[in-house]
C-alpha cells in the first residue's frame, strides 16, 4: 500500500514536471488542494513538505507556495573539471569562507598519505552559481605540496593555482557520492532547509607522482543540482 | 556557528572511518556519549539519529547500537552495465513486484515519444545484493518494443532479454541522479526507515535506431550504497 500523501506528492511532480504547473507558478491553497484530492489537510501538508524539501517548491511565509526553477544538471565527468565548467555557462563564483593551517588529525593522515600532526591547509569555500550558493566544499591540501598559500588566490580554480603556482601537476582523481540530509550549518551557508536531502562527495586527487594533494568533502545541494550521464553500449 | 549535535556526530563517524568502531561493534549507550562528550541526551539523540538515518548506525530495540556493515561502492560507469555487474561479485537477485500494461499518461508518453495511452509494459523489480534490498526499479518499455513480456523472464537482465527475445540492440543511455528521501512504500521494499536519504535515478535507454526502449526510475538506498567515479586530468 502506497501512502496517501505520496500518491499526492508524486501527482504534484507529473503536473511540475508535465508543464501545467511551471516554474515560479503559484500552487493551489492546502485547502484547495484537499478538496481537489479529496484528502485530509495533514496527507496535502505531508505531501507539500516533502516536496519543499526535495526542492520542487518553495513556500512563501504569507504569500503562497510555488513552483521551483528546474534543477541545474551536472554532468558527471570522467575528467576532472573545475567548478566553472560544470556549471556550462552559468556566471559561477566561489567565496572562501577560511583557509587555516592545521595538524593533520588522524582520519586526515590517513587519506594524505602522510603523519600525524603534520601541517595541512584547510580551505572552505561556498561555490555559487548565478548567485545562488550550490556547494559547500573543504579542501584539505597537504602543506608541503602548497605552502604559503594564500586566501586571496582561492576564489578561481584550486588545481589551476597548484598547477601555475606550485608547478602540481594532476593526474587522476577518485570521487564517491552519497546522498545526506543537511544539518544546520550547510543549510545556513547553502540556504536550504535543515533536513533537505544533499549529494556528498568525496573526492581524493593525485598528482603524476601519485602524490594525493587534495582531499575533499563536497556538499552539494540536491533541491537545485541533479548529477547526469551519458553512457554508451557495448555488448 | 555548527550545531552541537553535528559536531558530536562527525565525531562518531571520524571514529567509525578510523577503524576505532568496527563494523557490527555495539557503541556506548546515550548516557554514556552525554558523560563522555558532556552533552545533553537530545544533542546525543539527534546526533545518533541523523547517523541512523545516514546509514551509519543501526539502533535494534532492546539490544543498543550497533555500527553498520562498509557500504556497498558502486561505480557510475560509463558504459551501460547490469545490476549484476555493478554489484561485482556480490551474490544478486531481482524480485519481480509488478508487470503490468498501462496506457501512456502524458508524461511517460512524452518520455518515451508515444502517442498518450498507447499500451506500455510497466516492470517493478526490487533488487538485492547478498540477500539485501538494494534497489526499487521501475521501468516502463514501450509495449510494440516488447510484446508478450512475461513477469518469469524478468528476473534477470532486462537488456539481455530485449536482445535474445526481441532482438533490440541496445545503443546508449543518458541517466540523472538526485537525491531524495524515502518514503513508506519504498522504505517498506528497501528495509530503510521513512525519509531515509537515497538516490534517486532516471534513465533513458535507446536502440541503435535512436528509439527509446527504456524509461526508469531507480531508487538506490544511500544507506548502504555509495556510488564512485574514477577521473582522469587532462589539462
Amino acid at each position: 500500500m502506497t501512502a496517501l500523501y505520496s500518491v499526492i506528492k508524486f501527482k504534484i511532480i507529473e503536473l511540475i514536471k508535465s508543464g501545467k504547473y511551471q516554474a515560479n507558478d503559484q500552487l493551489p491553497t492546502e485547502s484547495e488542494f484537499c478538496e481537489q484530492y479529496d484528502v485530509s489537510r495533514t496527507t496535502v501538508r505531508l505531501a507539500l513538505q516533502q516536496l519543499e524539501l526535495e526542492g520542487y517548491i518553495k513556500r512563501i511565509q504569507g504569500k503562497g507556495t510555488f513552483v521551483s526553477a528546474a534543477k541545474i544538471q551536472t554532468p558527471i565527468p570522467h575528467k576532472i573539471t573545475s567548478f566553472a565548467e560544470q556549471m556550462r555557462g552559468l556566471r559561477s563564483e566561489s567565496k572562501v569562507l577560511e583557509l587555516v593551517v592545521i595538524p593533520a588529525d588522524h582520519s586526515i593522515a590517513e587519506l594524505l598519505k602522510m603523519k600525524e600532526n603534520e601541517p595541512v591547509n584547510k580551505l572552505v569555500r561556498v561555490r555559487y552559481a548565478e548567485g545562488e550558493p550550490l556547494q559547500y566544499h573543504t579542501s584539505y591540501i597537504p602543506w608541503k605540496a602548497a605552502p604559503g598559500l594564500a586566501q586571496e588566490e582561492c576564489t578561481g580554480s584550486l588545481f589551476e593555482l597548484l598547477r601555475t603556482k606550485y608547478n602540481i601537476e594532476i593526474s587522476r582523481g577518485t570521487e564517491s557520492i552519497e546522498p545526506i540530509l543537511t544539518d544546520e550549518t550547510i543549510s545556513g551557508h547553502l540556504l536550504t532547509n535543515v533536513g533537505a536531502p544533499a549529494f556528498l562527495s568525496e573526492s581524493l586527487t593525485y598528482d603524476k607522482n601519485e602524490e594525493v594533494v587534495e582531499y575533499a568533502q563536497i556538499i552539494t545541494r540536491g533541491d537545485r543540482t541533479k548529477f547526469t550521464v551519458e553512457q554508451s553500449y557495448h555488448s
